[in-house]
């Protein structure tokens, strides 16, 4: 067995034990930094009552908090099934240096578990989404960025 | 002022809070049921080192978890800014009736906040991403689709 095949096992096996104890979904996820497992995640939507409590989240978030930064860079992400876009959002913003994934998003549709529509919604402008979605903007909206512009702070 | 500007206002009345108490960046969101607010989120990414904590994720977990529901179906979701992909994925999964937003993702770009190129990688095939993406195939991550489906559970 490679290593990365060895730390998939270690992903799945995180994500059985969630799935055998209800807290979500059969999916977890593992975050390695340097061999070393950094952080770890189960799907957690039902038992948490948190609809954005994905494998991916839970371990992108307890890697952070384990590692006291708001970016993974340096890590890899193992997660038992291909991202759907709010995770790969996530992945994105946290900026692991590779991805890797076991199950496809075609084999998650035919477990019953189907992303597909949301990757396709993104990719539409916004009056031809199912979402009902408006612009309303407010003059204080675009004070807070100015303020924040003005103070020259940044998320880094 | 409107009943949409008026909940508009509420979110950057709690998006202002959040950005100078460093919590972090200038976002803020409420969703609302029935014309009352049952969640709220201010972007919290860096004070609480996590990169998931933007303010529509924050308002969606707090929301779900006052009302004991994974859904928001019979909610309206009210953000400062056009949401990134990330949030988009998890408003798809939460499905609110309707989202309302201030400020636009271009509005964002030009203060300091690109999301853009996001929306520009989730449409491009895994292997044109700048992210190095792998399947590695573990025959146990099909067991566990497999274990879940004979079980017929699901997320609902």
């Amino acid at each position: 067995m490679t290593r990365e095949e060895n730390f998939m096992c270690e992903a799945v096996r995180i994500g059985v034990q969630g799935m055998r104890n209800n807290m979500g979904g059969p999916f977890g996820c593992i975050i390695v930094e340097r061999d070393k497992i950094v952080g770890r995640g189960c799907n957690s939507v039902t038992s948490l009552n948190d609809p954005t409590a994905h494998a991916e989240m839970m371990a992108i978030r307890d890697a952070c908090h384990k590692l006291g930064r708001t970016n993974l860079t340096g890590c890899e992400l193992y997660t038992t099934c291909e991202p759907c876009p709010m995770c790969m959002g996530a992945i994105y913003w946290s900026k692991p240096d590779k991805v890797y994934f076991s199950n496809t998003r075609y084999d998650a549709k035919d477990a019953g578990f189907d992303d597909e529509f949301i990757y396709e919604q993104l990719e539409l402008p916004i009056n031809k989404r199912i979402l009902a979605m408006q612009c309303v903007t407010v003059e204080e909206a675009k004070k807070m960025f100015e303020e924040w512009v003005a103070n020259n702070k940044t998320l880094k």
